[in-house]
């Protein structure tokens, strides 16, 4: 079994690819009972998440990731990510930090907590 | 019983009023399985953790909450910070997030995972 630095690093490249390319994909890793606070705006379950995500006023922009962190939880992952949102052809990036809860089901993950954050100061 | 926003509010206030004023008192938070990342370096315990805060050279630093988002997580509470770090009279601040899972623990809570990342690009 892979460890939780592996699995957290997977789990990040593949959310942030699929957010840029095409969010109504990310659907697949939420349920039912997972959570979303989007800069202070809660959605509960993975049909409402994916309606708040993909209505986000974000297209063209890239997710860079600065630094992650992984700690295990009760058989999960707990992940905090802090990074960039980069405009095609800017350099004026938007600090953004965001923390996943994964909770185990069925050898593999699902997303049951998220809170994502713009980090403001620029 | 309080809402998870008003026990998430309490703690992060009683947390970082304690972190500026005394780092040797925040032990009672932690547990022989707490585990913290701070700025990528990992502690695992409440005496280790206690050690590692006490010795970083934060001293008249005042930490300055911008953000707090709440969310449940099997009876406990998962916490995400945003602030800044402002050293006395200066303006030019440090920004920083910080993750907390609390557990609950007979009527209390304890911080099972703690994740602190300092957000760069001023």
């Amino acid at each position: 079994m892979a460890d939780i630095n592996t699995i957290g690093a997977q789990f990040t490249e593949f959310y942030y690819k699929t957010f840029d390319a095409g969010r109504n994909q990310l659907g697949a890793l939420y349920r039912p009972t997972s959570m979303l606070s989007f800069e202070g705006a809660q959605t509960l379950g993975d049909a409402a998440i994916v309606e708040k995500l993909t209505g986000l006023p974000l297209d063209g922009l890239v997710h860079k990731i600065s630094t992650q962190d992984v700690q295990p939880l009760d058989g999960g992952l707990l992940i905090t990510v802090t990074g960039q949102l980069l405009a095609g052809g800017e350099t004026n990036a938007q600090f953004f930090t965001q923390t996943f809860h994964l909770k185990p089901d069925g050898g593999s993950y699902y997303v049951q907590n998220d809170i994502f954050r713009l980090v403001y100061g620029l």
